[in-house]
């Protein structure tokens, strides 16, 4: 297949994609080609052809996910609440509208039932139709998308669910996302809609060493307040150029040895993970010791009255940040 | 229709391409998409929808022409030679592949015959599929497309041309195109394939106060060592962040004024310039002292030994450079 | 002198300074260093040391002159008022902090008296400090430099001037500047302070086949309101990514040939000008057809009520836009 | 102090700093100024002053160490292993000159005597003069800088190390460090240098889940056929944009639990450690399942016969990778 990028025979790119990670550091890829381009209420989407990361996913202009590596985040995001589970059979995706965290959910054998509520349908659809990846998970019968307010649809529903994944974008104050990251969120409609020993899992923004204080210390901190037993974990995501993190939450206590972790994997899961495994999360789940002070010290809760702002995500909907 | 390039609100663009005018230089566009991509055994061509430019044909990374402005660049090259001439009929380009060159000869009521001898197959089949503006002027049948050499092309012909109109990338020692420029090749080849009063025009690069001195200068010489009258003349493109320079020559006196030029314009050429009339070219013929004395002082002819390097031109074959 | 741009033996350049000559268009200069910075209560200074134009003097982010080609826009600025003058003893300068234009008008020998009236002090002293080419220029006992708003200086003044030099920011509305491209300031400030035969010039922003449309066509059009004889031309600028225009109008004819022009070039003015001469005037008072065709469409003036943006200098001060 | 950076109130930087992490990946930092620029015979130095990483030193446009998150890298390539050991007191440094690593080496208390190797001596100075928190490291009596050839310079000690640090740049064929990184200079120099219970640790390279193949997974696997215990163990460098990885092996076993390795922080180093304790090593030197599973496969070896190539690091000489 041709390529555009070639230059007066050295080599340099014609073509990139360019994110503002912060408002100091830009993050470039070159480019095959801008596969499709649309645009919903929310928010603008496209599906670039990077050379370094294969297929992105990019919504208003921050990189969703890349082709080639976002097992790492959805393997993470997914595996580590499933597996510390007894017996998932409910899930509840709060976002997660790209399909690749129900692609990863769908593998677990004793799943029975997912429902993935995104408020975005375009976002929706336009995944369904050019993300390869995730067409057998949008059409296995067990998912049910429901396009709504995430808020909306778990006050609504009375029945509960054995895990609740958050796959949103992240808390910023004004942006529409924020409210669901609060504690009386956490403790008024999320917590309530959980089964006896369910579990809560969020995406909970960058971790890096210095990044981790933009939001992961606080959504951190916010769910120690409401869930008894509370596990930050982390993973350097490449086409992130950072750390990214994740918390688990859950009123039942969440100890799994490598080994008990790598013979749940065996048992329920169906394929072979490409990153996690018991090792893996042991491992994630020890931070740095600069990480592992600043969250002990953190005191800010997400209220409805306070917030804090990650850059460039200021204008995000309800939707899946990876 | 929608657009990939805003970012958190900001506005920020995220897709651009980027071109290095000179190794210490880029100049970059915002890009809506990358409308197509092929490559020949020549070269990587590819058609980008531009932001500031609009559709914009790039030739191994270097920007050859784009919708917005091309047609300063077609109508100087061609229109001031044809107009020049007493009754142009049988028209000869050398590369042109693109088919603008082709477009704006074809506009003019006198022409008989125009042939268009391009190298590079693929290229001309890519412009004929995908540039519209041109698609007229490839199904004119006066238009005679030849895939060849220019110089095997005009050795081999036995008759004769009124106007030849050189649409070749710049001359590089050891580029294809470098022989197209040489004293022998005028002398031995092209000017003998110009009936009486004929005009040879040439696209001949750059020509900005500093920038002249890459080929222009150079071509100007070696012309003025072949033909009694040489008339240099430039003008400002902005998709190509300088001024470009052309060269018409003849054994038969250039004298034109602005009148004579516009009543030409009037008789001669079908629907209405956008760039190009008598004031116009006054203008684009007078140089600026800066320019003036350094063609004036300017030795160098091309001659089969030496060369004189332009940026990032390296590999180009016998193609339109523009 | 070491160079910091080599990369991995590839020639790569690492620093850049970057500029967006309008949103979806950026022109990138490599750096050799980073010289002076500072600021005023005005806006950003700095002086940086580019690789393909060396010294740029950079005000809030964006060019306003480079050392290599700076003499086209100040050369162009200057000369041609004062060589129509039949005799410039006194000028003004509204603007002009870098001092270059100063530099201009002092070469002509006939000046006796040269106001430099600019709003911010510390671009002069910046300038006076770091731009080697205008030291003499500065120490110049013709030169008397004002710190103050152009209007309010040339209300209170009494005495008149034959030649007034606009070397200020583009007109845009809300900007400082703005005030100083209007009908009512030419008429009821500026022009009482021309003396009998005198002639007003001012840089009038982009010219180029488009971008003319910004602020020059509207310049022309206010300047034709107020002034018998008005006469806008234009230059390329390498270092500007654009052709540049300048309007001079005044109630005495501006009628000089070539011949003339350069006559009086020689007998007025001390050393040589690299860039303008009769034949370069007559050529660049010559605009193209398309920027002719719009000039004369253009209706708007500048009036206290209405303005018109130019990307990028919004928060510009009564500074040089050049 | 003023800043550069604001273009039109946009916020927009303008100068920044540009690295090719590989060829279709760029990371560019804000600048705030370029503070000093050298070259030796060996390559061109630079210290930048960026706004997301502070100070930067940069060789050959490859970023080795920003201020910010050098305690990353430095801590990590020198505690676990001085700390594995029972008493340091000899150290030998290869490269290094950056002034760093010998900073964290000198902060334990055991350590009588170590010698920093480097083969380019502007590069020493220029740290010496340039790094302020090296300063005191650089005048530690302890310390002795030689400016050779690190294998000829071990070849000619008779004298052994308890700890011998690599701290060069990645292995690639054809650059001056790869002979540095074969089997048969772990065996005939380097080891026989090593006392009884001596440790080697080396930086190797980039450790993300697909830049260990670069040089991670072959370094490792080629001192997995020298050393009978073999550690590789990785961090996260946001500076870098990917994880880093080192490698630390000994003919003695290295097994350290948390608990005690953060005994022997509290008894043996100065000063805290910012980012290593022993619950991060415990992490640090779990590799993800990705990563691990590639190591085990890795079969390839550096010898004098074969190499890996990294991206731009081509014309390094023996100097410090970070």
């Amino acid at each position: 297949m041709s390529d555009i990028s070639s230059s007066n025979g050295s080599g340099r790119k014609s073509c990139w994609y360019e994110e503002e990670i912060e408002q100091n550091l830009r993050w470039c890829f070159a480019l095959n080609s801008i596969l499709h381009t649309g645009s919903s209420q929310y928010q603008d989407i496209a599906l670039l052809d990077t050379k370094p990361f294969g297929k992105a996913l990019v919504l208003d202009g921050k990189l969703q996910s890349a082709e080639m590596d976002e097992f790492i985040y959805h393997e993470s995001l997914v595996h580590p609440a499933l597996l510390h589970h007894q017996n998932p059979k409910n899930i509840f995706i709060m976002g997660g509208g790209e399909g690749s965290t129900a692609r990863e959910i769908l593998r677990h054998r004793t799943v029975e039932r997912v429902v993935m509520c995104d408020i975005d349908e375009e976002v929706v659809d336009f995944c369904k139709s050019h993300l390869a990846a995730n067409k057998e998970a949008f059409f296995d019968p067990r998912l049910h998308v429901v396009i709504n307010d995430a808020r909306a649809e778990l006050e609504k529903r009375k029945n509960g669910f054995d895990v609740i994944v958050g796959d949103l974008a992240d808390p910023i104050e004004g942006g529409p996302c924020y409210k669901l990251y609060t504690k009386s969120f956490y403790e008024g409609t999320l917590k309530p809609r959980l089964n006896e020993g369910g579990i809560f899992v969020t995406q909970a923004g960058p971790a890096g060493v210095f990044s981790h204080t933009e939001v992961f210390s606080c959504i951190y901190n916010t769910l120690r307040h409401v869930f008894r037993y509370v596990v930050p974990y982390s993973a350097h995501i490449p086409s992130y150029a950072d750390t990214w993190g994740w918390v688990m939450a859950s009123d039942s206590p969440l100890t799994l040895d490598a080994e008990k972790f790598d013979a749940r994997i065996r048992q329920r899961i169906e394929g072979e993970n490409r990153y996690l495994d018991g090792k893996t999360f042991a491992s994630a789940s020890i931070l740095s010791k600069a990480v592992r002070k600043s969250l002990a010290k953190e005191t800010q809760l997400y209220t409805e009255g306070t917030a804090k702002f990650i850059y460039g995500h200021g204008n995000c909907p309800n939707i899946p940040s990876a």
